[in-house]
């Protein structure tokens, strides 16, 4: 174990807290993916946050669960619709408990199915930035023809400077380290074209930067949007709106490729026949794919790490969400992105939008 | 034929200008490509522009071509490095000469293969936007769940305010028309969230304009990344950098599932023999989903039609390129713009980037 196994630490009692009562279908997904995870982290405990009454009873159907998890009462509840300003104010809800445990030390991060917009804001505020990040972002992994790539961000900020992306490089080099288990991940800047001159001055700012920075080595340039599944880096950086459009554009382009295949195998008994030949495969294949294999977003940067699992996920994606952060906290990716910016003496980058001359795409 | 049917004018010699000399593979994949037009548009002319000699030459292969083609020498080249500051002084390009005879109302509008920023800046400047029109944009073609699906901007614009947004989903209504023959296009608007609340200020105003213009009927609101495979709406408006993200995040992510695919029909002897049953339905589905059947982007907003070929298009795909231009031209996309532009009496829009609070993604 290294150094910075924050797991291993005798003065963190807890590896994660967990929200119990977010997402579509809580406490039961939440305590199946516990379920799982007391097989894949022996020797982790968790602290387990929600109605106390509630949990006692669900722990029941859930034995490996009850065992690994310290029930935390927290009567109130942040619901889907909450707005967060509303959600704020309730200081004793789950998912609030729950990010005050990371605040206190008691446990190194934090994972929740539950309201996105909610936890973003409470977890910027009770946490804050680490020293020298301006702005956390949400990072996750995604598919790709040459492996798993780091995609940051996901839909934390909407509108980026040159500045912000230069920190997002530094946290997804971060990421990959930890979670990927990278010892030097190549990392892109997402562009409408490959040339120097592409994109706008915030773009080329960035660019700069990078090459101007102990990340010069691993810093490829400018990615197009069909690099990403290419794997043509192993870190793709770019604001929050495009890097949100360009995930959900992903996932539902292999949507559709399975809605046409699945047309394909069912149009007559020679074709259903074929796809009980290629079966075993194709479910290897869609299992690779498989978003809940890819379930857990970090908003990395701040003081703690946040895992958000997607609303929806079952126990499987839960489960992959607990593995996401316990790599994350096992792995050290804070104390990776702080030994960067330590490198980095100082970032001298405008934080205005600086949007100068703009370049027109490829088509 | 109906009144707006340019290709029946008299007065327009030429149903389309051609570039003969731009691409990766021209004059050849250029010929190829009107070889097939003559059949497709029978009793249409094309204005083939290039290196006289060169084509003469090379027309003999292309019988079919050579009768529909009235050839018009442009020494000059543009080439695919050419910076468009430098393509703009060059006046005797083959790409300058067709898109000047638009300008003369020799062609209604001009195809070529070449250098996209070079293409862009000339059409811009000799052609000029359409009155009411601030800036062009690129739309083509996408495949999804529920049949074609236009997008734009794909990469003309670097950074939108509200009003190229408003004016966009005008282009793109006009173009559902006249390219996918839909009488009442549904327009949805690129963000990261379709509650009302997400994304930026400039999104937000956007959506409002067209809830009080005469598209509101046709307008659904705000779309997400797996809207446009999932066909949600019929055009897809978004700013250029985002579109061309998208574009190329959706044609990687379906050449990752038909890498995977061919992978798993590899396996054995069984899966090969699983391939032979499903083979024509594959190809079909291939076919459908084929870059070169989606090849052609317009740039819609000029007077006169303006399509971008693919460099790297084979003749097929340049064929499909002339279908678009045939499309835009035949079935008068121009005069839809300017009947709906006539309607929104003004677009009551400021032109400057608003950016206010911006709301973050779900994820």
């Amino acid at each position: 174990m290294s150094e910075d196994n924050a797991a291993a630490d005798p003065a963190v009692p807890f590896s994660l807290a967990i929200d119990a009562m977010g997402g579509d279908n809580a406490p039961e997904i939440v305590l199946g993916g516990l379920e799982r995870a007391a097989d894949r982290h022996p020797g982790c405990r968790f602290l387990l946050v929600g109605d106390e009454e509630v949990l006692r009873v669900a722990l029941m159907r859930f034995p490996k669960a009850a065992k690994i998890c310290t029930v935390r009462h927290a009567p109130g509840l942040v619901s889907m619709e909450m707005k967060p300003t509303a959600a704020l104010r309730l200081r004793d809800s789950s998912l609030r408990v729950a990010i005050d445990a990371v605040a206190r030390g008691e446990a190194g991060g934090v994972v929740s199915a539950g309201n996105s917009g909610a936890m973003l804001a409470l977890a910027k505020i009770v946490l804050k930035t680490l020293p020298g990040i301006s702005r956390p972002a949400l990072a996750a992994v995604n598919p790709s023809a040459r492996g798993d790539v780091v995609m940051l961000d996901l839909g934390a900020n909407i509108s980026c400077d040159t500045r912000n992306l230069v920190e997002f490089a530094v946290m997804g080099e971060a990421f990959a380290k930890a979670v990927l288990g990278l010892p030097a991940p190549r990392i892109g800047l997402l562009n409408v074209g490959v040339e120097e001159l592409k994109g706008d001055e915030r773009l080329r700012l960035a660019a700069d930067a990078l090459r101007d920075s102990p990340l010069a080595a691993q810093f490829h340039g400018f990615v197009e949007g069909h690099d990403i599944t290419a794997g043509t880096t192993d870190v793709v950086v770019t604001d929050g709106f495009t890097g949100n459009v360009a995930l959900k554009t992903g996932e539902g382009a292999l949507k559709l490729a399975s809605l046409l295949l699945r047309r394909v195998f069912r149009t007559n008994l020679l074709t259903r026949l074929g796809y009980l030949l290629v079966r075993p495969g194709l479910e290897r294949m869609r299992e690779w794919i498989d978003p809940r294999r890819y379930n857990g977003a970090v908003l990395v940067g701040l003081n703690g790490i946040v895992v958000k699992s997607h609303g929806g996920a079952d126990a499987e994606g839960f489960a992959a969400a607990i593995d996401v952060a316990m790599d994350a906290v096992t792995h050290g990716i804070n104390e990776k992105i702080r030994a960067r910016l330590g490198q980095i003496a100082t970032l001298t980058l405008s934080s205005d939008e600086t949007q100068g001359a703009a370049v027109p795409a490829d088509v």
